[in-house]
């Protein structure tokens, strides 16, 4: 049997009160660095560059790799990539291959400086006088359909029907999950990473290789907090409905709004909070508020 | 009163079962953006340069920023640093200063290739046929001296004593929180943020400033999840001890054994695992692993 890239096996001293228990078996979650390349130019004239370096568990870097280039605005469709392969040589260490290269289709021209959003080095200055949206230059769209109407009932059953899946986590406590459900609950996919960014951009990756992007009819419900970037990325897929096991943030809240999704967050034991976009969410408890 | 510039309140609908109740006041952890400028050069040619933009929550930005430049190796001492203050306008939506310039003493010359250790261009690998540890090249040193030895009694108490002054988390479920104590478990620093990296820039550039680095008899208490670049960060600051509620990953165990960091993780509920450096920690349990 292969063995799981995402786990790995060690030996940990165990405290217990007073109570030392040395040598005992524990498992970790992986996190090792990937490095995404872009390929790109015509026949004859190809290069490539490195555009970012991510911190990532093993398992689904293609997914990964497709993902972030879109969620991040640097490709729009996936007919603009020719392929995506791991590159290079593997780790000595432990023998992960670390690299992997999405090439264009020829004649696909890209944005390198929206590569560039996170690390200005002009002297203008990036944030100053501009609202915290505008200066983030979010690239996300509107929601183009109205989306789906959901049952709270269904709302309060998404982290029982997908953490039962997140195996990893439940062997390490370290992972973040992101799950993509259909409107029936039924799961379209899942993914786990030590960064909630990175889960994110394999579950809407995996869709988007798949050909199926936008996400209009479909719900993601994440297993930690909400932050203004995993909104984002939501929105660039089309998602309608983002639902977070944790907290959303303020930034998450305004994009939300601004963009016309469902953003709820704390959903456990039975309960759950609304930010914005509560038209899409009815209850037996009220009338449908699009009524 | 000055309102506390780290949360932000807003209405939502709560959900308890079907039960809808709407326009119900709530509290979120602020995420705005903050970009990090670094100003440098001799006088009369003085000039400046954006070198980060990280999402954080209003407050110690000060703090913030210089450990930032000091964690990332760009900086190697507070003498370098000739002042810290907000600059540029003030966002128009609400009133806050979300760029920061941190100015060098006359004569301090910067590693600007450093920055871009998280974003290659050049066309040569960074990672392929390195080990993970290798093409990070996380400019941490082995720590100075042995370090403090701690009881389990103690470290089964960091969090109570500890997260118990983590205000804004109690209100909003959003924040992560850093937190620097003594060897008696006295409370050195503590600070928030949504970002966990951001929480350890700032009690660590709190230090900093202080004069206090580095962290040689200093225990840290992150309240989440222990990864690689929190170790690497620890590791700067020279914290012999990293203690956190959650798990570790995989690659923050390497690092923490390799530069010989005690780390500790799920302390939590009478229990934790020691992942390496377990002669630091005593107990009555057993006898004195030095002996």
């Amino acid at each position: 049997m292969k063995s799981d890239p995402s786990i790995s096996e060690i030996a940990v001293s165990r405290v217990d009160g007073g109570r030392f228990s040395e040598d005992q078996d524990d498992v970790l979650a992986v996190e090792e660095p990937l490095e995404i390349r872009v390929g790109f130019g015509n026949d004859g004239q190809r290069s490539h560059k490195a555009i970012s370096i991510t911190m990532r568990t093993p398992g689904d870097d293609e997914s990964l790799a497709a993902g972030f280039l879109f969620t991040e605005g640097i490709i729009k469709s996936p007919d603009q990539i020719a392929g995506v392969r791991h590159c290079g040589r593997p780790s000595p260490d432990k023998g992960i291959l670390n690299t992997i290269r999405v090439d264009l289709a020829e004649g696909v021209d890209i944005d390198l400086k929206r590569l560039e959003r996170h690390f200005y080095t002009t002297s203008s200055c990036g944030v100053c006088g501009k609202s915290s949206i505008e200066a983030l230059e979010t690239g996300a769209a509107r929601l183009e359909s109205e989306g789906p109407l959901v049952s709270a009932e269904m709302v309060h059953r998404l982290p029982e029907l997908g953490l039962a899946s997140q195996s990893t986590f439940e062997k390490t406590g370290g992972l973040h999950a992101s799950v993509i459900f259909d409107v029936n609950g039924g799961i379209e996919a899942v993914a786990e990473d030590v960064g909630r960014h990175n889960a994110l951009d394999k579950v809407i990756g995996k869709k988007l290789l798949a050909g199926e992007l936008p996400l209009s009819n479909s719900i993601l419900l994440v297993s930690g907090r909400a932050s203004f970037e995993l909104v984002q990325k939501a929105l660039m897929a089309g998602i309608p409905i983002l639902a977070a096991v944790g907290a959303p943030s303020s930034l998450a809240v305004e994009l939300a709004r601004e963009f016309e999704l469902t953003l709820i967050g704390f959903v456990r034991g039975g309960r759950f909070n609304i930010y914005c976009g509560s038209e899409r969410i009815e209850s037996d408890g009220r009338s449908d508020a699009r009524n």
